[in-house]
This record gives structure tokens, C-alpha cells and sequence, in this order.
């Protein structure tokens, strides 16, 4: 599985620290930046985390900015994304299990690293369950043409 | 202040308390639904909010699903919606501070009451610090016209 990481300044050393963890475990890792921590907009990142995971290039993405909300909501501007803010693993798995989940964002300045590979490792390790989450995954779809 | 309410039915008791909660600290508070415990799908709900923020009809949102997630998700699939969702206060008052967020989501089964009344105090008593985050907020809002 190819996973995306791409993080602002404030999420870099945690972006750092998971890219070398995800290859150590066999993944295939696609870093998109940021590549240090001079100050960048995490917009920016957040829409090309966006694009390769809409794009196919890869199939699941993590998202790091301080507090994990501004990169959040650049991913989900995008109809092909669903990303999780999470803190712990309960709700990373939860995220996989009942939204199908393509991208996972962390806060670098508000959780740990260890505490981030346990909600990464929740995610990337819990399938979609599907069945009456399905119909509500492809109500996200549809959402963004409805508020056009 | 005017502050719009939604939820599914996971999120349905929470958010009756929270309704409750802000009306007794003297806001406005307009309850979209859901009605009662009966299954329904988050989607329609965090559309449903997200259009009450986008057309001026409330300042601020609060989205409660069963996790927070997927209504997170949906709201943020409107571009004049900055959901942010949380667990505790650190992150809701920084998503006020960085992100300028109009809609807070909280999961109804993850987070108590008294934590989620922490939040939402959070949310509604701490303004947009401006500066360098305007710029990043201003790119949130042209993101979804990128990516069509």
C-alpha cells in the first residue's frame, strides 16, 4: 500500500518521524513536503495530499499541520477525500470502519509521536465495514455538487 | 450570537443538552435535527447546517454525530464552512485562534457532556487572531474552486 504524507512547518518533525516508521514497516512512502520548518500555508499541502489520493497515486494519506483542523479541512474540500482529524485510536479506527477514511490528519504540536503511530497503525489496520455506511460515504460525494 | 445545532440520531441526546445549555447562557439557538433517536444519515444533517452557516441564517455551528467524523466531513464540503472537529478545549479555542472555524463537530458517543460544553465554551469565547492565518483562511476558500 502506497500511503501520502505531506505536513506545514509545524507538522514536520512528526511528518519526519512517521516516514521513516511507515518504511521501516514496509510501506511505500510518498512525502510531498513540506521539507523543513521554515513557515509554509498548510492549504497548500493539504490540497496536494488531496490530489494524489484523488488521483489514485496513493491510496491512503496522512495529514499534519499544529493542530491537525486547518490541513483537515483543505483535504475535505476535495469530493474524493474523507479526512479524520483524530487524537487517539478509537477514533482512527472508527474513522476507517464507518467513513471509509482515505486520510488521517494529526496535530504535530498537540500529540505525540507514539500516540501518532497508534492512531496511524488503528488506520491503516481497520477495514470499512460498508453496509448502511456506504450510502452515507457516497452522500459525502455527492455533497459538494449540491452546494455549488 | 445565533448558533445552529445538528446531528444524527447518535448524536441527538448530546446535542438536545448542548441546546439546552447555550439557550440558559442567553444565545440563540436553532435546532435543525434530527428530531429523536431514530436512525438517519449525518450527511443530510451536516449539509443542513452547513448551508444555515454559508447563507448568514447563523454565525456559528456545533455538528454532533456519532464520532464527529463523517458530520465534519459533510460541513466541510461547503466552502464557507470551517469545521473543526475536537475533543477537548486546547483544540477548539485553537481552531477559533488559527482557522477562523464557524462549526465546531463533537462525537456524541466519544465525548461527555461536561467535556463538550468545555469545547463549545471554547469555541464561542475565543476570536480569529488574523495576521498570517487570514491568508490561510482565504486559500480554504478558494480550494473547492481549484479542485472542480
Amino acid at each position: 500500500m502506497r500511503i501520502a504524507l505531506a505536513s506545514d512547518h509545524a507538522g514536520f518533525a512528526l511528518k519526519r518521524e512517521l516516514a521513516a516508521w511507515l518504511s521501516e514497516l514496509g510501506y511505500e512512502v510518498a512525502d510531498l513536503g513540506t521539507t523543513d520548518t521554515e513557515s509554509v500555508d498548510y492549504p497548500e499541502f493539504g490540497a496536494r495530499l488531496a490530489n494524489t489520493i484523488a488521483t489514485g497515486s496513493a491510496e491512503r494519506g496522512v495529514a499534519i499541520c499544529g493542530s491537525g483542523i486547518g490541513i483537515s479541512i483543505a483535504v475535505n474540500r476535495n469530493p474524493k477525500c474523507r479526512c479524520a482529524r483524530v487524537d487517539e485510536p478509537v477514533s482512527a479506527a472508527l474513522a476507517r470502519e464507518h467513513n471509509d477514511a482515505n486520510v488521517l490528519a494529526l496535530g504535530g504540536r498537540l500529540v505525540g509521536s507514539d500516540m501518532a503511530k497508534a492512531c496511524v497503525a488503528a488506520f491503516l489496520g481497520t477495514d470499512f465495514a460498508g453496509g448502511r455506511h456506504q450510502r452515507r460515504v457516497d452522500q459525502l460525494s455527492s455533497l459538494l455538487q449540491d452546494s455549488d
